[in-house]
């Protein structure tokens, strides 16, 4: 296929639910387009922080067609649909091509542990040929510290050579910047970090941007960033990106999504938006107070309008 | 519901693929019938060593009525439908209930690590509310080495508390005894180990068996021991004990998935009864005859005639 890289910051959305943990679908396209609409080039629909795997199948393509009927343009979206099993995953990624999609951000089969090198390549080889599309574009998606089994660099760069139409790129979310370094001497392969911590040395070798959870509330001094390392203005992106980076740290992993889902209850006046399903915990409102005025105090950072 | 807690050996059966990986439910509903015909008291489809998370959700409904169709006796059956979201695992929970199985066997949702007591509290209690059936009949599923998120004893009491009508048992497949004693004093609450080291000392203390992948291939001899223990024939118990354990110490962990099925390929000259799923490796033929011939020559085992 005649793949096109989104080169910028990319959102991997939360994913907004009712009181009864029923996905508010109105919600999750006003957030969408929100933040496409305000520095995002691009979004990752059911990556990790949109609790893609709490979410269930029929749920997730229903989303993904509401977006897309909505009017957001599919070749902004790389679709998270890796689950644990061929079929399963084959269905949900089959369905993602047929909307349009840029891509599929496809996590390795993560039930059992300490697969091998083998079983990880045999998956995606099976899989690429279930679905069987031409307009397959896979990005793989490295992030063992939560789903427990990670890409080995030598497997990412195998299934590059072996499937170079099909395997395109890769999000590395380990936040091994030793990790990405190697990803990115893979040629051709399109690697997104999945945090903004060394997106200057990430874009100096070739990365087009990143995929980072703090893009749904910083997408657009993330984008600025972006910009400016991308023009060559590095005086200006560095201390841009320190104030990106100082945001990043004060979200700590996966508790980075109902933080950030209380901070947007807040801003919105919508209670609702801080519901997580289970097993997450949401966070309580004194906590997401304390942690906007910290925000506010400490970084000149508003929820109640975000800085530019 | 009136629950009838299944006594003796439970065999997580394994599941057999075509060799264009699509399970092959003749062979699925003959080896169970075969367990189920020489000793096994009880089966657990679609746990660990039956590959659940690596057959769709389709699939796993399929095979289940297939089963149950071809005449085995639900009532005989506690079927594993834990899945990492609440709407697939209410789905699957609940199509396996409406078919009047005696239990399902739930894992935590294992996706995010870390997470907290109440966010895994919070999953079971909704998933109950969803599955909203007086006959639904949870076994938990603990095998952290695996699926990497745990049930701490105190959510399970907590859990069995709550809910003593719906949660009746767990099975402990994390080979710590000292989980399995404690799980073991909750009042009321039927304790499967999931495995047969330490078969005598749960059974002392309440266990009506145990479910155990070596079930697959030396279903007779477990009976026969759990037998002897629940007779209180413990002089001939324990050296029927230290044949079946000594048994289980030639397979580790979930190689003991690609071992079984090997030998089952040897034993039935059906070479397709050694095919896994990716991500598993298949064991090779030469790995599965040695292995044949170390059972042979050290425990009398044998593979084409398994001893009883």
């Amino acid at each position: 296929m005649a793949h096109t890289t989104i080169r910028g910051v990319i959102a991997p959305n939360l994913t907004p639910f009712h009181a009864d943990l029923s996905v508010d679908k109105a919600r999750y396209v006003a957030h969408a387009r929100h933040l496409l609409a305000n520095g995002c080039a691009g979004l990752a629909p059911f990556g990790t922080t949109g609790e893609a795997l709490s979410v269930g199948i029929a749920e997730r393509m229903d989303v993904l067609e509401a977006l897309i009927e909505a009017g957001v343009d599919p070749a902004r979206l790389i679709v998270g649909t890796g689950l644990t099993s061929l079929p399963d995953t084959a269905r949900l990624t089959r369905h993602a091509v047929d909307q349009g999609v840029a891509g599929a951000m496809i996590l390795p089969p993560f039930y059992y542990k300490n697969v091998s090198e083998e079983g990880l390549y045999a998956h995606y080889a099976r899989l690429i040929e279930m679905v069987g599309s031409e307009k397959l574009a896979i990005y793989l998606y490295h992030i063992p510290q939560v789903s427990g089994v990670g890409l080995p660099v030598r497997l990412v760069a195998r299934l590059r050579e072996a499937f170079p139409d099909t395997v395109v790129g890769i999000k590395d979310s380990s936040g091994d910047w030793e990790n990405t370094r190697a990803l990115l001497a893979i040629e051709g392969l399109t690697v997104y970090p999945g945090n903004e911590m060394a997106l200057i040395e990430a874009m100096g070798l070739g990365a087009p941007g990143c995929i980072t959870a703090t893009a749904n509330l910083n997408g657009e001094a993330l984008s600025n960033a972006i910009h400016l390392i991308a023009d060559g203005r590095l005086e200006e992106a560095e201390p841009a990106m320190e104030k990106v980076k100082a945001f990043r740290a004060k979200f700590k992993g996966t508790a980075a999504i109902p933080a950030q889902k209380r901070l947007l209850a807040l801003a919105s006046g919508e209670p609702d938006w801080a519901i997580v399903r289970p097993p997450l915990d949401m966070l309580a409102v004194e906590a997401g107070r304390a942690l906007a005025e910290e925000l506010e105090a400490e970084l000149g950072f508003s929820v109640f309008q975000p800085a530019a």
